[in-house]
């Protein structure tokens, strides 16, 4: 497996444990020029990220990957990633399934999320 | 609307557009550089891109966005697209869902798709 395609199966693996565990805690993945679209709803900065995400009104959530695909997004290491999965909420039965990107940038022997969109996809 | 949400809207409608009519002539909006990986299969520059699209099983198809979000992806003007959407393949009664993303590149008074992903939504 290639450099930028292990390091993008690790970040999700990390973002969604994180996520479903203790989303409040996801504040570190960001940076203040980081944006999220969250269901056509855009937030800058990792404050506002985690607002947003901590905002939504569900208390217990299980992300599951469906497929992950990444490409470099440049030469200086970024790496695109597109996940589609499921999601499970709260006591609800049904999954629902959902698409999200991530635009990751190397910082001090890690990487942060530089853009982020998210969408759940309805049939 | 803003500037890159403008531009991510045109590009994503003369794209499927081209697509739909005729998708040999694609190449002009991707470089050596560019990137797709369409269903897990990974192939670079407009020559093997456009091959790779001709070469897919159906003759007539025909996409439809149902959402479009896009962010500002670099100082530099680059534009992340992410895209879900419906696309119906010849005389099929049922229309697959699919997510794609394009980083578009300014270039030359236009824009280059420098990556581009592209999956099927299995529900």
């Amino acid at each position: 497996m290639s450099d930028f395609s292990s390091l993008a199966q690790q970040f999700c693996e990390f973002y969604y444990n994180q996520f479903d565990t203790d989303r409040s805690q996801l504040g570190n993945l960001y940076r203040d020029q980081s944006m999220l679209t969250f269901e056509a709803s855009q937030t800058q900065g990792p404050k506002n990220i985690v607002e947003k995400l901590c905002g939504l009104g569900f208390s217990k959530v299980k992300h599951r990957i469906s497929t992950l695909d990444a490409q470099p997004a440049s030469p200086n290491g970024d790496v695109l990633v597109m996940v589609t999965g499921e999601l499970l909420i709260d006591e609800e039965q049904n999954a629902q399934r959902y698409s999200q990107v991530f635009h990751l940038i190397p910082d001090a022997g890690s990487y942060y999320v530089f853009n982020d969109i998210f969408r759940l996809n309805y049939s």
